[in-house]
Order: structure tokens, then sequence, then C-alpha cells
């Protein structure tokens, strides 16, 4: 078994394994799971991919789903010896931004009580910025909203992992040894 | 000499210089280099790609053009003591939905031939997920089998590098020393 | 105190901390500081973005702003003792073939130049080639100028650093210890 850090954050870009490292993460700790799912089945491309994260995850694992009360969600489940793992800030950044509330201050708000969870947390968040400028200003606003808060949560995570075709790479926790 | 691994994948965006790393892997292992081409001079943009990436190489390279059967084109061509670079496995995947071909099956007969090839084989393939969400459809999908194909040949693979300006990462293999 | 590279590359994303990590290295050095912006304020969106980056960084850094001539101000201002920020090329490199100028020349000579400098220099510049690809031929042909250019900084560069979520990862320089 493998100690769990408080805060754990898993970047990357699509299909890079973000959730597949999450999970096995929880799982070498020896915590009960909590798959704490943001993604709403709006459309079949949705359903299909929530149907095969559920199955490959296996029936050890709790699903709460919660698109946009994230604070009180994670409030209410996160408990010593529980390991939450939050898939995905994209998607909650989203849904933010389509009920028409403030990135900012509910980016602020997720960061500030992240310190005083009760229990492990890990999250799973997309690197969006690394294409050329989107012409869209919707697109451009959304990658700035997704690295703030990738930025704010890195701050306060005791593990940032960088993920590429499934293999992680370290950017801060007890295992980096690049000092940059 | 350095001794080649026996499956290498080198991945990074464009103009990361994947391409004149894999180059480089090859001709310091003192093997007989062959270039495995899967782009298709279909435009006169890839024409003067192609053209650009031939010159560079010089005059020991021998050459070999495969669009879409690139499980029996390795299988020709490995050998001891030969070493095949593959350039590039996005634009293979390119030709493979172009020709109505099941992606997923493809990907899969190309992972499963990999670990029995004779000879060592160089993979070159883009990282094309880390910009905002494409929102073409088909994109979306050509991104989930580029993630897909790269997750599962840098499971098999014993070195993979992620490439920036030129500068390799090391994700696997004997250099490397983080742990994730 | 920290002494700072002659010449340091800082790449990333959009919102990936570049300019922040830029700004700390000069601070670390201890020496006077200049802030060259080629950002023209053209938009609501740019002049935003260029007051907020002023505000952050303070009084003690001179700003100076050039986007078009950056080899002759980089000559009239770098000196020992000063760090000067080119904050970015990106915007730089838009700014050339804006003007209808040839990328290819103007980043030769800019490299060429980058050696010669009196004093240390830090350039941030974007990643932007991990996305799809793009379906303007513009936005295809600067992602290209924008990757060589990185390469051929990397080349001549003593520190570059990849910046994810504010977090460094150090590709060359004096703390690299992964050799791939």
């Amino acid at each position: 078994m493998a100690e769990l850090s408080k805060v754990s954050l898993i970047l990357g870009g699509a299909r890079s394994g973000k959730s597949h490292y999450g999970e096995n993460l929880a799982g070498e700790s020896g915590c009960h799971k909590i798959y704490l799912a943001t993604g709403q089945a709006g459309d079949a491309e949705m359903v299909s991919r929530i149907a095969a994260h559920r199955e490959r995850r296996g029936a050890d694992w709790q699903t709460v789903e919660e698109p946009l009360r994230l604070v009180e969600t994670l409030e209410e489940h996160c408990a010593p010896g529980t390991a939450v793992l939050v898939d995905c800030l994209t998607l909650w950044l989203t849904n933010v931004l389509l009920e028409g509330l403030q990135p900012e201050d509910e980016s602020e708000r997720l960061v500030a009580a992240t310190a005083g969870l009760a229990g492990p947390v890990i999250f799973v968040s997309n690197e969006v910025g690394l294409g050329i400028v989107p012409e869209n200003a919707l697109a451009r606003a959304f990658r700035d909203h997704q690295g703030r808060l990738n930025q704010q949560l890195a701050a306060v995570a005791d593990l940032v992992v960088f993920m590429a075709a499934g293999l992680p790479m370290r950017l801060k926790g007890p295992g980096k040894d690049q000092t940059a």
C-alpha cells in the first residue's frame, strides 16, 4: 500500500491516461474509493464515455455524480480513509460557465476549500493551452480559466503529475528529482 | 555506438524535433537504416515536407514508402542489425481513417505485431490532445484514436521520449530517473 | 541570489505561468530588470492582459515596448548586470508575419544575435504544436515557424524550461538530471 497525498492533481491531454492513473493512486492507498463524476450524460458521446469509465473502475468504487456543486460535495464525502477522485475539473469548469456562474469566483472557492478537506482528494484536469490560439473568443477565455485553475490547484497540491501516453512526469511531490 | 532499444516511441508536437531525434537514435546505433515513410505526397505542402526530410537524412538511409500496410511492411523489413524508423504514426492513422478501416482494430494489430518484430523499431508519433477540445467531431475522434494508440505503444515500448523544442524528456527507459 | 544563465528560454502553453517564472528568474538574480513587451495593445483583450502583467511585476521593472525590431532593441538594452525579459516570442512572430516579413529570416537573425548579447536575456515563448492539426493553412504555417524558432533558440540557450500549471520541467541546463 502506498500512502496517498492529501491533494493530488493529475494533468494531461485527452486520452493521456489521467483517469486511469488517478484510479491507481486511489487503489494503491487501500482507502474506500469514491468516484466524483462531474460530466453530464448530455449526449450519446458522453453516455458512452461515462459507461466505459464505470466499467473499467469495477464494483469497488462508489460513484457520486455532481456537475456543479463541487465544494459542497467534497465537504460531504471527504473523510480520513476515503479517497475521492474528481473526474474532471475541465467538465466542472464547463458546467460553471454554462450555468452562467463566475469561473474566477468558483475556482477560488474550490482552491480555498481544498486545503480544509477532511481526507485525501485526487483532481483530474486537462491541459488545454498547448495548441494554436483558438479563433473563438469563448475558447480563449476557457483556456485562460482552465490554466489559472490548474496553477492555483498545483500551488496547494502535494503531488502534481503530467501524463503523456499513459506515463507520468512528476512536477511536484516526493518523487520529484528535477529542480528548475 | 549506443545500443538501440527494441521498441522506441518518440512523442511530441509539430516541429518539436521528433524525426531528427529518431534519426539520431538510429544513426548512433550503427545499424543499417530504413526510413519507413507513411506520408503520402498528396499536395504541395506534403511534397515539400517529404523532400526536406529526405535531404536532411542523407544517402545512407534506405527509404520505404507505405501509407497503410504498416504491419506487413515492418515484418518484411525488420531484422537484427537494421533500425527501422516509422515516420509517422499520425499520418498512418489518418490514412487508416481515410481508407475506411477501423482504427481500433488496426492499432491493436500493430501493437500486437510490434512485440514480435525481428529487429529494432523507432516509432514517431504526435501528441495531439493538449489543445482546446475541437468543435469538429471527427477531430475529437481522431485525437481519441491517437491517444489510445500512443498509450498502447508506450506500454510495450522500452524507450518513450517526449520532445519539446528539440529537447527530449524521457518518460520510460534506462535513463528515466523520475518515478511517479 | 541565483546567477542568471546567459540565455534562458521559458516554454509552455497559455496560462502556464511562463511570464511569472521568467520574472522570478530575473528577480532572484539581483540584476536591473527590463521587461521587453512585444505585444501590441490592439484590442481590449490585449490591453487588459498587458495591464494585469504590468501590475503584477511592480515598479522595479523598466518597461520597453517593441513589437518588431527585437534584435536592435536587445542590442541596445542588454548589458552586464541587467536582465532583459522578452515577453513573448509568439507575439513577436505574429507581428513579423502581420508585417509581411520573412519569419525564417527574422528568426535566424534573432538566434544569431542572441549569442553575442552583452548581458543575460530570458525569452518567453509558447508551445503551440500539441493540439490537433489546424484546418487553417496560416495556423499550420505559424506553428511550423514557432516550432522551428523554439528549436533554434533551445539549441543556443543555457537554460530551457517547460512550464505546466505554474511548475517547471527543466529540459536543459545545470539542474537537468534526465538524460535522454
